[in-house]
């Protein structure tokens, strides 16, 4: 299937006179998560995973991903002619040195630029100077050959109340305007779904598990225009002073603008869009002021959180107490679990969706770092080994996520001392104090000493920041230790900003363990040494003491664990009664 | 006295039309210790430290200076009309934003180009571009000033041996210009002084402490040259076709330049040498490449540290023991202890000058980071409290810096607290393993965590880079934790680099704490997941137990101290005897 459909692009690519194709995992907003009618890559190559850059050249394809899919990615392309690129690991090249590898001189480069940022693409052009070759950028590698492709998404939208957003859309714009000025700006263009959603107080349903819309939106400092076609918020839109317009209208729109200084991203506007402005626009690129400032939740959005958090602990530890209870006794499988979670979830007020797919993974699947369980070849739970259960859900509170890994019956020595290093890893990232200035680069040692001191690690950051009703994943700040091209990939962490804490361990054909919670960033004492700052807990469900080696734990852990869990006890014995209540007070006991 | 100057430059600014004069702390090479003829801050401000920055305007003056000084520089700066800057606390402005605020539209900055690297001029540019101002960058402040300056250095210099060098200058030049080939640069301006001794295998005397010569050097793919007033190594140079030209003439030779592809530095390169630059040279502004090759010694270069470090352990072991043994029986001040400890170093082979001014401070002198004792008013040194002492000697076989701090007699429990705060600080971080792609800033929360939660901090970095018989601070390694303008200040660690672990407590008033090893970056394990790495201890000198206090310790700390000293006394054994021996059995004992 996958050759088949290699050929028919490649035939395409010769009509054009394109010799090699290169597909990333994006829509025209740059965004992680894709509606399915962005899902090129994965029609072309097979590849499920939810990050991903396929290169079909005349002779050879090429896969590149990163190390939450080595595994799996093996595994989805075996029997193609795909030949995978793990990022990252020594003597694989990076995407542009196998593109100057593939291309000979004089040849064509051609990709969709509306799903390429302009930044990346530079790079892109960079390398075809060099050939002295060319770039084709309106190409749609699908046209013509994916048959039946699903429509651009197109559902409506809904106003996200200010006893949930604690902000205003006037006062968002405001904001926006005076870092504009700041800047010396006459004109900002958002493209980043993310951000327009949360500048609008509007959510929508175009792409799933996230609650954003497609739009485009540009702020001037007498107007502000969203060009979606979300008609049903139109009067909401005009009581906030913002002008509707089509969504395809932002090319038009774009190309219209001359000699104005224009704020951007660049990094996130596709390259067509970019292609489309004036020669004598000046172009300010820089991180778009939403980003920050949706970072930093506010007061009313850190309640919201806490409440969010709560009543997700409540669903997720009744789905452990069952789990633990049932297993063995009435037939389970990975989707049957993941359903009943969801279910727990349903029960909860305000409610919306999970917040990305579920990840339950039993046994050796739990060493696929973002494994999805399908309905065909999930597998059975048994009461004997370790289930990861990766999960979260948006409510109108705000966005959790939280993983949890369960003992459902006898486990080896070393998946004990496995779970065992994976929570003093993530205790030890929670309860750091630090001077006000560090970022997730400085701390994320304190999460993967344990492992390193070890010979161990886990291939994927140690945390990523969390949306409020919005992507699961989001910036600027993160955990990760590697800085890239000189340049520090995590912000600096400022007081509201929530980041979770997720080290893990994967031993391929074995387990699987990864425990997370989500922690809010807070000040704490200033004294002559500066601001320190401190995390909160946000996240309340029992670690399975069942996993833990207690001699393996340092003292100082020791009570970190025991703390959290007479919290934990505390924060959810209003909500569980009787048996389950019995249940919980044996789970959170003192060790 | 400092009043009378400014009066006399205030005046001649007058004349020049200068409204605003910038005097750093450099010399015509970006060093960092500079030759008496370059001390012009000094003379204009009466502050001795090693690092500030002083503005003059017409009617108010400033001293920008960072947090090692913030003690010393208040006192030095008494009675004068120079306001303290402290840099990097809240509310003070930054050297840039003083000078937005104190130049008026259309006034005039003036500074000696020939001491400001042209990047750095470059924000200037940018300051009086907005104030429509313009900038006078030929101006000495000294000149006609200070009457009885010293002259400009000219001291011999001499060949360092390929035995203690490990690598032919030839070939130096070799990996120099493949690296120029790389990036296409067809010549290379080389401007550290650092750099160009290590370059041509010579070492000098020009600037104290440091053992480099004032020169340039410009390497081309068929021709070196080597700027510098040094006749004494012209037959040196001749075998290694190297053409010495004199010091002065880099001017005109850089302004004879045209359609070049220069690769430069440009942090590096002073103002008036870049401006000499024709408009047609094409400048590649990137680190030296020396400045990498440098900082990872080569094998001869680790043989002979190993070698001067037992040396240099030898000797502050045999300081350590006469001052515990001695103190309070025989008359002893910071100064007199100072010179014992030198003479001491003196015995030792190989040995030729103290590596940078020998920090001893008594009591609460050890508060003020950079203290240096005055013959004036040095204290004596008395049967109680803590005496800090941070040293190191140049020898053939490599430069040592060594930080340590002795108990004379009753402490409090405050200052052991504080003791074996820093010694847990120490050990830490030269006992952490990490996967290779870490820098510094990666790194140092392994060093400050036992401070932070403690609501501490130590107002410096926690490590630099040692040169090998040169600067004593050498980048690009370091341990920093700060990355400020989103740009990491600290280089991946590599195999081969040499870093100083140095955390301290300063209590004002009261007492200072230091302890300082230096760190071999080492191969680990390689394994599935990457190259693992480590440190090994170069320093050999006894941690005083008598200000431990041990229950502070985990287990793993105890263990690590307890194999420090164990080895500590094993390497130094063969040199002692007798009494001395007897107690350096007792000062390593296992706790």
């Amino acid at each position: 299937m996958i050759g088949e459909r290699l050929e028919k692009l490649r035939n395409a690519m010769k009509m054009e006179k394109v010799d090699c194709c290169l597909i990333p995992t994006s829509d025209y907003h740059d965004s992680e998560y894709v509606s399915d009618f962005f899902a090129v890559r994965r029609y072309f190559s097979g590849f499920t995973g939810s990050a991903g850059t396929l290169v079909v050249a005349e002779s050879e394809a090429a896969l590149f991903t990163d190390g939450r899919y080595f595994i799996q990615a093996a595994k989805e392309l075996e029997g193609t002619e795909i030949q995978l690129m793990k990022m990252g690991e020594p003597e694989v090249p990076t995407l542009k040195e196998y593109l100057e590898k593939v291309l000979q001189d004089g040849q064509t480069l051609g990709f969709d630029g509306r799903v390429i940022p302009a930044k990346e693409a530079e790079d892109y052009e960079k390398i075809l100077q060099k050939k002295q070759g060319r770039i084709v950028w309106d190409m749609d590698p699908a046209e013509g050959i994916w048959e039946d492709r699903p429509h651009l998404p197109g559902n409506p939208v809904y106003i996200l109340d200010e006893c949930y957003s604690g902000e205003s859309v006037e006062k968002k714009i405001e904001r926006v305007r005076s870092q504009m000025k700041e800047k010396g700006a006459d004109v900002h263009i958002l493209t980043t779904l993310d951000d327009i959603a949360w500048l609008f107080n509007l959510r929508g349903s175009d792409v799933d598990y996230c609650p954003v819309f497609l739009a485009y939106a540009v702020i001037r400092m007498d107007e502000v225009l969203l060009f979606a076609d979300k008609s049903e918020v139109d009067l909401y839109l005009k009581e906030n002073k913002v002008t509707l317009r089509p969504y395809r209208d932002i090319y038009d729109y774009v190309s219209g603008l001359h000699g104005e200084k224009l704020l951007v991203n660049r990094g996130r506007m596709n390259y067509r869009l970019y292609k489309s402005l004036a020669e004598d626009m000046v172009v300010i690129d820089e991180a778009n002021p939403t980003a920050m400032m949706k970072a930093v939740k506010n007061p009313t959005e850190i309640e919201n959180l806490r409440k969010a958090h709560l009543k997700d602990a409540v669903a997720v530890t009744r789905f452990m107490f069952w789990l633990k209870d049932n297993v063995g006794k009435i037939p389970m499988t990975e989707i049957s679990a993941e359903e009943y979670l969801e279910q727990l979830r349903r029960e909860q007020t305000n409610f919306i969706e999970p917040s990305f797919r579920t990840i339950c993974a039993y046994g050796a699947n739990g060493a696929i770092i973002h494994y999805s369980a399908q309905e065909e070849s999930c597998a059975q739970i048994m009461p004997k080994g370790l289930l990861m259960v990766d999960s979260g859900g948006h409510y109108s509170e705000g966005s959790t996520d939280i993983t949890r890994t369960f003992v459902l019956g006898p486990v080896t020595a070393e998946m004990k001392y496995h779970f065992t290093l994976v929570l003093r890893s993530m205790l030890r990232l929670a309860n750091t104090r630090f001077l006000y200035g560090c970022r997730g680069a400085n701390l994320d040692i304190r999460a993967r000493e344990v492992f390193w001191e070890q010979g161990l690690d886990f291939k994927h950051g140690t945390g990523h920041g969390v949306g409020y009703l919005l992507n699961v994943h989001e910036g600027p700040n993160s955990f990760h230790w590697k800085i890239v091209d000189n340049k520090p990939n995590s912000a600096v962490l400022e007081e509201g900003m929530v980041t979770t804490d997720e080290p893990g361990i994967y031993i391929e054909g074995s387990h699987g363990i990864r425990l997370e919670n989500e922690l809010l960033c807070r000040k704490g004492e200033k004294n002559e040494f500066g601001q320190f700052m401190c995390f909160e807990n946000l996240t309340w469900v029992p670690i399975d003491l069942d996993g833990v080696a207690i001699d393996q734990l340092t003292a100082e852990e020791r009570n970190w664990l025991n703390d959290y869990h007479r919290q934990v006890c505390e924060k959810l014995t209003p909500y569980f009664e009787g048996k389950e209540l019995a249940w919980l007070e044996e789970a959170t006991r003192e060790i």
